[in-house]
C-alpha cells in the first residue's frame, strides 16, 4: 500500500471513530505522526487518542485547523489579559507546527488557574493550545535562536516533516531472507568520528555521525567512502549525544544533500546546535576547514525531530526506534531500534554512565527486547579503574580550599558542556557546605551551555529537579557563580588579587579563555592547575600535565616567548562522564535481558579488545570488537 | 594520470626502445595488456617483450598491423599449400582480435617443420602467426560455436577489450587510511549461490557469481541487495570454476547491466558456457525462470578473458589476478589478488582438491605472499572424512563386474563435468586390465564435457597429459566408451540384453536420460545402481538412497504410476571432487605462508564453523565463518 493510500485508509477510520460534532479539516502525516487537523481540536479526549494510537500502532496528534488560530500578536495580548498580572509572564512562543503556545512565567500555577479554570479561558479565547512552563531561571541564546528560526521557517518545517512522514510510510515488499546489518563507518577501535549505518534491505539509519577533532584529512570524518554508504539513501539520522565525536559531521550531511530528519533529545538539538557554532567559530579563527556553514546548522535544526526518553517513533517502514536516558551528558540517549515485528532488537549505548552522578541519573539497562547490544569501551581495559566519585569530590575541594586559602586563583579548564555543570555542582554544594568561601568564575560556552540545562529540568537528576521544582533552589543560581562574558571582565578577574575559581574551556588547553587564564596564572605559585578530563596526546593540557616547566607561546605581536610554570598542577580523573571499567562490567551484567551479541567500539583497539574478550569471559555471549568498515550482519 | 596520459607515455617508451626498422602503427590497451601493433611484428624479439613487459609491469602483447593479414579464406588456402598433406590439416581458426591462426592438424610436427622452417614460411606467406596444435580427438560444439562468435563479432570484441583497458588504467587517488573489504553475497555458511564482493577505496571485484540450483525465489541468487553492491561500479568478474553453483548467474550479470571483464582459465570459459546452456534448456522445459537468455550467454563469452595458471593480470588500478590450479575440476582455479603496492595478499580457493586424481594435480597450496585465505568447508566437519579413493575405485570396479556377470546393467547418475570424466578414467583403467569386459554407455552433456576435457590436456594430470602427448593413448578415446546421442540409441541400450554400464546426466537424478534409465531399469533385479555423488534433499535420487521401495512416475500421458524397486543400491563417497576433512586440515597445514586469517565459507553452517574452530586450535590465526551479507575488512 501506498503512502497515500494508507494515509486515506486512516483518514477514514478517523472520520469514522470521531465524535460526531468533530470537524476534522485534515489528516497528515507529518514527521513520524499522524495529525489530526481540526476546528474543534477540544472535542478530542485522551482516551479516543490513545486507542486510535494503539489500533493503528502510529504516533498520533489532535492539533487546532490553522483557520480557527488567533494572530500571534492578539493572540498574547489576550493572554496577559487573561492571566493575572502577578504570574508575571516573561514570554509566548507560538509554534505555527503544533498549533501550541508555550507560556513561560515565573509562577506557572497562575497561568493554570484553579482546576485549569484559566487555561481553559486562554484556550477559548485564542485556540492555540497554551503550556504553561516555567521562566527557564537563565535564558538561552541558543534556544532563542533555534526558535525564532523554527517560527520563521515554520512553512519549510512543515512541508520537510509531511516529505518525512510520506518516507516512513512509504510502500516495501519484504524479503524473503530478511537481514538486518551494521556497518561501523568510525569510532570502531577509536574515539571520535562515531558513526554507525544500520542497514535492511528497506531501511538506512545513520547512528551518530561524528568527526574526530584531534586530527586532519581523511581521519577526522566517518568513512563515507564505504561502498554501502549512499547519502540519498538515508532513511533517518540518530544522534545519541550532543558530543562532537558523535555528532559534529551531521550539518555537512546537509550540505552533501540529505534532507532526512535528524532524530535526538531536545536538549540534545540544542547543545549541538550550540557546539557546533563553537566549532565553526573556532575553526574559522585557525583557517581550519570545515565541511558545512552556519547555513547548513540552521538547515539540520529544520530536520530536526525531537523525541522524548521512552516514546517510540517509526522512523522508517519497519524500524522503531525509542531512546532512553544514558546518564552521560544532558539529554544523552541510548539507541533502542525494533527492526520489523518484533524480529530483531538493537541497542547501542552511544556514551555512557552507569553511576548516578550529580546533574544525571544512571543509564537505562533494562529493556522490552534485545538480541544486540553496541557499548562503548573508553575505559574498556584491565587497568581502567577510575577513583571513587566521592574520593575525587573531596580531593577537589580540598585542593581549591588549600588555594584559596594561600590566596591563589584555582583554573580549572574544562569541557563545557557536561564536565562543566558537575563541577559547578560539587562547588555549589563546598560553597553551601562552607568550605571555601569565594567566587566561580565562568568563563566561555560554560554559562550558555548551563542555560540550556536549566532550561530542560525534566532530564536532570531528581534530587536537582526536586531543587528547582519544589524547593526553588536552583544550584545553578547559586551566588557563587559569576559570569565572564567579556574580555574586560576576563582581565579584571586575572588581574585582581581576589582567590576565586575559574572554570573555563576549553578542557585540554586547545585554545579559548582557559589558554588566557593559564597563560597569566602560571607563573605564580599560589595558583593551582585542576585538570578533570582526559589531555590528547599533542595539546598543551597534555604537555603541562606531563610536567614541562616552559611553555613557549605566541605573543600578540607575533613573537614567541616562554613563561614558567609555577603553579601547582593536579589531575584528577573520577569526574568522567564515561563508565569506568567496573561499571561497563556491572552494566552488562545488570543488562536486561542478556542480547545474543555484544559489539564493543568507541575506544582505542585494545580498550575495545579486552572489554569484549571479559564480556565473552563472563557472559558466554558472541562478543566482537569491529573494525571500521567492517559490516556485521546481526540478524 | 588518465589512461590516455599513461597510454602516450607508454607508446614514446616502446618508439624509444624498438628497433629501428620497426613500423608500429598502433599502442593500445586491450583488457589487461599492452598490445604493440606492427606491420612487422616478427622482429621484435623475446627478450625485447619480456623486458619491456618488466619495466612497465605490463602484460605486452605484439600483433601485426590488420592491414598486413592475409584475407582468412586466401591466408587458409596458403597453408594447406605449404603444409604437406601428410599433416592432415582439419582445421584453421582464425582470431582476428589477436592476428593468430590455429591449425588444428593430426601431425603438428609437420606444421612446424624442420627447425620450424614450415611455420617460419607460413607466416611470411600470410602474417599472421601461426600457432600449431593437435585436432582435439573429439570435436566439441561449444568450443567451435565460442570460436564462431568472437570470429563473428571481432570488432565488438575488440572494442570491449580497449574499454576495459582504459577502465583498468584510469586514474585514482589513493586515500589516507586504504582499506580492503570482503563482502559475502552468497555461499557462506551454505553451499550455492557463493559470491564474493572484493571492495578497496578505489576497486570493485567480483568473485564468483552462483545460483542455487536446488531452490528458487530469493535464495536462489546471491544478494545484489547487500547496500555496497552496484551493478555498474563492478570493475571485473573473476570465476573460479564452472559449476554453476560458483558462475550460474554471469549471463544475468550482462543481463542487468554489467559490461566489463570476466576473468578464468580457458577451460573455464568453454564448461560454463556448456552449462548455461544446459540450465537453460533445462529450466525451459521445466517452465522455471531464468535470470538470462541465451543472447545474454554470447554477451558474457565475449566479455571473457581467459588467464592462464600462473599469470599475472592487472584487474584494477590497484588489484592484480593470478589464477591457480585448484585441482577440483578441469580449469578450476584459486584466485590469488595482490591488492595495492604488495600491501594485501588474498586468496580464495574455490572448490579445491588437494589430493592427486585421475584427472588433475592436486591444489596449489604456495603463495609469493598471503595475508588472507578464504577456503572451502564443503568436507568440514569433524565426521566428513571421506573413504580412501583407491578403496572407492576398488569397490566401484567389484560392483560393475558382479552386477555384468549377472547379466545386469550398471546405471551410474553422474555429473556431467568432472565426476564422469574420473569415473571414464577408472573405468577405462578397468576395461584394459580386463576386470570387465562390456562398452561404457555415455549420454547427456557427458561427451560434450569430455570433448572440452580433450581440447586442453595441458590442463589435465601429468599421467594423463603424458599419455595423450607421448603415447598416443588418449583413455577418452578407448573403445569401450559409446556415445548414446539420440533417444532411439538411449532406447535400443535400455531395450537390448547386453550387460554393460551407463554413465548418464543428471547425477541426483533430478531429469535428463539417467531418470530415463533408472525408469526403466530399477524394476529388474538384476541391475545395479551406484551414486558417486552428493543427493540434495528432496531429489529422487536421495529418496533412491534413503531406500524407498517404489517410486511414483508421471508417463507421457500425464497419468501417475508406480515403479518398483528392484535394482541394486549403492552410494561411493571416495569421489568426490572436493578436499575432505582431512585433506582441508592437510591443505592449511601445507599452505605456504601462513596466513593472518582464514576465513570459513562453501559448506553448511556447522561444517564452516567446526573448520574455523579446529584451524584457530591448531593455527592460532584468526579464523572465522561469516555469515551471507558480512563484511569484513581485511586490512
Ligand atoms: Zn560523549
Ligand atoms: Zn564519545
Ligand atoms: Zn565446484
Ligand atoms: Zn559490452
Ligand atoms: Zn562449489
Amino acid at each position: 500500500m501506498s503512502a497515500e493510500e494508507l494515509l486515506n485508509q486512516i483518514k477514514e477510520e478517523v472520520i469514522k471513530r470521531a465524535p460526531g460534532n468533530a470537524v476534522i479539516t485534515d489528516v497528515q502525516f507529518e514527521g513520524p505522526e499522524v495529525v489530526i487537523y481540526a476546528k474543534n481540536p477540544e472535542i478530542f479526549t485522551n482516551s479516543f487518542i490513545k486507542e486510535l494510537a494503539r489500533d493503528l500502532k502510529k504516533r498520533i496528534a489532535i492539533r487546532p485547523d490553522p483557520s480557527v488560530l488567533l494572530d500571534p500578536e492578539i493572540a498574547k495580548k489576550k493572554i496577559l489579559e487573561i492571566v493575572p498580572d502577578d504570574a508575571e509572564i516573561t514570554n509566548c512562543i507560538f509554534d505555527a507546527n503544533t498549533g501550541e503556545v508555550i507560556i513561560e512565567s515565573k509562577k506557572p500555577g497562575l497561568v493554570i488557574g484553579k482546576e485549569g479554570s484559566t487555561l481553559e479561558e486562554i484556550k477559548k479565547a485564542i485556540r492555540w493550545a497554551p503550556k504553561p512552563v516555567r521562566t527557564p531561571p537563565i535564558p538561552s541564546e541558543t534556544i532563542k535562536a533555534i526558535r525564532a528560526t523554527l517560527y520563521r521557517e515554520r512553512a519549510d518545517v512543515k512541508e520537510i516533516l509531511r516529505r518525512i512522514g510520506r518516507r516512513i510510510h512509504r510502500d516495501i515488499k519484504i524479503r524473503e531472507d530478511y537481514w538486518v546489518r551494521v556497518s561501523f563507518l568510525g569510532g570502531a577501535r577509536e574515539v571520535g568520528r562515531t558513526c554507525l549505518y544500520l542497514q535492511t534491505p528497506d531501511s538506512r539509519v545513520l547512528i551518530d555521525c561524528g568527526i574526530n577533532i584531534a586530527v586532519e584529512g581523511d581521519r577526522a570524518y566517518p568513512h563515507f567512502d564505504a561502498p554501502e554508504f549512499s547519502i540519498e539513501e538515508i532513511d533517518a539520522v540518530v544522534i545519541t549525544h550532543a558530543h562532537l565525536d558523535h555528532c559534529g559531521f551531521v550539518p555537512g550531511l546537509f550540505r552533501y544533500g540529505y534532507d532526512g530528519p535528524v532524530y535526538c533529545t531536545r536538549p540534545t538539538r540544542d547543545l549541538m546546535t550550540l557546539l557546533f557554532k563553537d566549532y565553526l567559530d573556532i575553526a574559522e579563527k585557525e583557517g581550519k576547514d570545515v565541511p558545512y556553514t552556519a547555513k547548513d546548522i540552521k538547515t539540520c535544526v529544520k530536520h530536526t525531530i525531537p523525541i522524548d526518553y521512552g516514546v517510540t517513533t517509526d522512523i522508517t517502514p519497519t524500524i522503531k526506534l525509542t531512546l532512553h536516558n544514558a546518564g552521560h551528558i544532558l539529554g544523552s540517549a541510548i539507541a533502542h531500534c525494533h527492526i520489523g515485528d518484533g524480529q530483531y532488537n538493537i541497542a547501542y549505548t552511544g556514551d555512557i554512565k552507569f553511576e548516578a552522578s550529580r546533574l544525571l541519573e544512571p543509564a537505562v539497562c533494562q529493556f522490552p527486547r534485545l538480541e544486540t547490544l553496541i557499548i562503548e569501551s573508553t575505559y574498556g581495559s584491565f587497568d581502567d579503574v577510575l577513583p571513587e566519585k566521592e574520593e575525587t569530590e573531596k580531593e577537589l575541594l580540598k585542593i581549591v580550599s588549600e588555594t584559596l586559602q594561600r590566596g591563589g586563583k584555582v583554573l580549572i579548564p574544562v569541557f563545557g558542556v557536561g564536565r562543566a555543570q558537575e563541577l559547578m555542582l560539587v562547588l555549589e554544594e563546598g560553597y553551601n557546605q562552607g568550605v571555601f568561601n569565594a567566587p566561580v568564575y565562568l568563563d566561555g560556552m560554560i554559562w550558555e551551555a548551563t542555560a540550556i540545562h536549566t532550561a530542560y529540568p525534566e532530564y536532570l537528576s531528581k534530587v536537582i529537579r526536586n531543587r528547582i521544582f519544589h524547593e526553588g533552589d536552583n544550584p545553578f543560581l547559586s551566588e557563587v557563580f559569576k559570569r565572564v562574558g567579556s574580555t574586560n571582565e576576563r582581565r579584571r578577574v586575572i588581574d585582581s588579587d581576589e582567590p576565586c575559581i575559574i572554570l573555563a574551556t576549553s578542557g585540554m588547553l586547545t585554545g579559548g579563555p582557559s589558554v588566557e587564564y593559564f597563560k597569566n596564572l602560571a607563573p605564580d605559585e599560589k595558583n593551582t592547575l585542576v585538570f578533570v578530563g582526559y589531555q590528547a596526546e599533542g595539546t598543551l593540557g597534555r604537555k603541562v600535565q606531563k610536567g614541562w616547566k616552559e611553555i613557549p607561546i605566541t605573543t600578540k605581536n607575533g613573537k614567541t616567548k616562554s613563561i614558567p610554570i609555577k603553579m601547582e598542577i593536579h589531575t584528577l580523573e573520577g569526574f568522567s562522564g564515561h563508565s569506568d571499567r567496573k561499571q561497563l562490567i556491572k552494566y552488562l551484567r545488570k543488562l536486561k535481558p542478556m542480547p545474543e551479541r555484544i559489539l564493543m567500539i568507541h575506544g582505542e583497539a585494545n580498550k575495545c579488545i579486552d572489554l569484549a574478550s571479559t564480556a565473552y569471559k563472563l557472559f558466554k555471549r558472541e562478543t566482537r570488537a569491529p573494525m571500521n568498515l567492517d559490516s556485521i550482519r546481526v540478524k
